[in-house]
């Protein structure tokens, strides 16, 4: 519950919504602004979230239909709630991409901008998350320390959530993207431990390289905040079997969201705790992530 | 219920939290940002209200404790939500004082802009709405084209309640504030009803000029939103008799507000439908406004 | 030049810097961040300004490459300087447009604000002026209210430039362009004539449908500000001969600017006082605009 | 001179204006807004500075008249130009304050966001700087890593002066704050030396701790930007002959900046290089600052 103290500060840890597609090129509005609870009327009121409002700003990230080839993906962020963004708006019904990620933030605290705006990017990588790192405030300094010093000058922002993002650039995300999220996790519920910090990691997290992305679903207490992916188009035209505009989706349009974006039964499946949803062109598959506790990593 | 339709846009006519001060020099904070149901509390989640959040930015008007003889209140306008506005937080904990007008803004719909933001403020007068004019679309046009030419380009914002005030100030707000203001809700209702817009008025308004502050509730339809506020001192006091900071609080504290700012029961009054509340260092008193049905000009 | 008062207000009535391309799809980033003299550029330091700094917001309006058959122009306002606007690089640099309008507004005065960023926009039409209006101040009221009552509503912001826009839309701009800003003009010429104002119409003007590009310079006073456009792709290759970007221009790239984007002699024609220049697939051509004093209209 | 690169990025190191205030309370607009080349003015078109425009956000941070006994300074910071922000008009013309510190700021490059804006607060200490640290770029981690680790979770910008005052504040501002920030600057020129960075220090500093105002002048290659103050307020006087609102100044009334405020000879005291002026109630005195040749460790 976001609930601001009696100094009018935020106190409590609170979260996000956020959404990934993969797929033939598509309006981006169709999924942002235009279903049942988009991610646009997510930001204003969201049945399944912990808090009602996401209004601390957003952020966008697409990669082009037709890219030259070293694109990188296009970002827009902004503080202001998503919810009356006009730019937003022109933006994603102008613009047509095979994979964009969008994001509603619920800041734990200031300062609100756009450096802690997700998604987070590099070079043609982008990472969202919804969740927190318990305890930042006393590990930020031992997490950043850890990233790689040629990458450390590229944290710009103050959140959890970017610095796990250049933890994981750092263990190898470039080359094994779930090896290296599995690394930066392990590796922050280690350092949560010398602090004493008992359940450091919480959340879900969207990793995309404009081919592949790949949802995580992971949290060191294993009761980690919902995620949801459509699955092949058939399903999908099943869920919306109403709407016309629905013929815009291709065959291998997906959907992975953390809150469903109707109230269709069974249009959106789970994906498991402690697991990854791997979503590409060839369709998609879950593979469990971080689900041993024998096999706990313990890099340097 | 803020809903946004099929095309994101926020279609429904929303509505907003006000706060007026009169009294002893205070630190503003105490009010906006300090109680359990702050406006800034407010703002986020409004228990009252007709939608949850108020997060279209917000404006805060202040008379000087010391001010220069041809001095004008100060203004602080912002587009993001008062909830996470650091630089609200600053003033309104720096400053003093006597007479101080705050409000938070649910858009009825674009454009978010500081001059959609209230107070609205000519020369060394203050104004503030909560509620609408119903059908303003259509009434626009001929409302802004009855304002006195010499004030005319002063309109800057696109808001309903910027040229309702516009037209107060035509009808003489700065001579007779209750005579003014009467006339320009009938002019809205004639307007409405050659439109055929049955109740044309909707809402609670402030008027400040440094010394006095009027506050009015008033409809077409005789339904109007909340209004409340508080009475001489020991009231107050009696109001939160665990507060420490309740001592700040002079002997002429006052405090006119949309929602009570407290669940203490009794401790805010309410200022009873088609009636004005005038305040000032002597106390306050209630005086009917537009309650003559014989006088009704138009509505239903 | 850009004369702050002793209260600090920028009183001078100034001007702006825009850029306008039609040809094969283009990255808005060549034109855009990456010339000698682009536009982002001239935002911070204008050669041939009438000020140095064009740092009161920016606008982008374009037509997608592939747009759906009903598809409305995309816009990007910000009230930021250009200059570090990363959402506009990203977005410049992300997608591709075969015809496009940029903006940097330097403000006669407040308010900064979206809605007072150009280009404007009315269903499939942009719309750019750099210039003003003279007394501007005490003919709006007569102006707008010139405007057809249902497009009244749709006047959001507070500039001269928009709401000559909607006086060219009264007059027909979507059946005629040439004659209907035309009209807007002369009317406008005319009220400030009732007003004392002697020469109240200065700039260069764009207007743009999605395939065809008209570009203004008529002043009162046939002494208005600077206009080119470049010519034919050969030109155009012969002007950027080192440039190895150039590649991506295609045989129908044509570029409008209120300044030259290099130095290079003769790369850039001007477009005489008192014409229309008129662009589109099949080349250009130029037209006297109300070049005949005798022809005068008086629109009613 | 601030020169966008062919990507459109500012790529040099650019610097900034600021203006400092110690004497009986004044509204502060006397200084920022109001005076022939007032800091506001300063922030379009600056005489004597590296770069015309300083548009790349501001701040001002003020002690109250009448403080409450643990009353922080207010703090207001925005990352808009100056020379439009109707709220820093408004707040500078409505309060009054007997120590106050504005800056406007010209980014050596992104983000703009207020976190970056100066001056930086710890307690009820202020903070600014103009100029920058050679080389930040290879030395941020290294510096961020030896602020004391209590701190550390405090820095929440990227610039090279937010780390240089937490620095000093490690190295004990608020104790000593001509010691704490010499050695805080030395550090910085000994971590330099290890990065192969000959000069990395460079600019004109600010401290405030509400009762003293510390300004000094410092550079490894003893060749710092400029910085002036006034004298008695005979002299300040003296300086503005012709203005009538010299009358607000009082006896006590002194200016630290970074550009004289008018052209009159002779007005405004030269800050030696390698020097400190300390002004207080009492008057004025400089020290040397860093000043012994022998000690310097590591200049070209």
């Amino acid at each position: 519950m976001v609930e601001p103290s009696g100094t009018g500060r935020v106190e409590e840890v609170v979260m996000c919504r956020w959404l990934a597609y993969s797929g033939e090129p598509l309006r981006p509005a169709e999924l942002i602004l235009d279903t049942q609870h988009s991610l646009v009327a997510q930001s204003l009121n969201s049945p399944l979230g912990a808090e009602t409002v996401n209004g601390d700003g957003f952020g966008f990230g697409w990669y082009p239909t037709d890219p030259s080839p070293d694109a990188v993906p296009g970002i827009f962020h902004s503080i202001e709630p998503a919810w009356h963004n006009e730019n937003l708006r022109d933006l994603t019904n102008t613009i047509t991409s095979p994979m964009f990620l969008a994001h509603v933030r619920a800041a734990a605290g200031p300062p609100i901008q756009q450096t802690n705006c997700h998604p987070f990017r590099h070079e043609n990588w982008l990472f969202m998350h919804n969740g927190f790192l318990e305890g930042f405030h006393l590990m930020q300094r031992d997490l950043r320390y850890a990233v790689d010093p040629s990458l450390y000058p590229s944290i710009v922002g103050t959140t959890d959530s970017e610095t796990l993002f250049y933890l994981a650039l750092t263990f190898g995300l470039q080359d094994d993207p779930i090896a290296a999220l599995g690394r930066a996790l392990r590796f922050v519920e280690e350092t949560g431990e010398k602090h004493g910090v008992s359940a450091p990691v919480q959340g879900t997290y969207a990793v995309a390289d404009g081919k592949t992305l790949w949802a995580f679903r992971y949290s060191t207490s294993h009761h980690s905040r919902t995620l949801f992916h459509s699955a092949a188009i058939p399903e999908l035209r099943e869920m919306f079997p109403d709407v016309e505009r629905l013929e815009v989706f291709g065959e291998h349009a997906k959907v992975v969201v953390s809150e469903p974006l109707n109230d269709t039964p069974g249009a959106f499946i789970t994906v498991p705790e402690s697991t990854v949803a791997v979503l590409d062109e060839s369709g998609y598959h879950h593979e469990p992530f971080l689900a041993d506790a024998e096999a706990v990593l313990t890099p340097a």
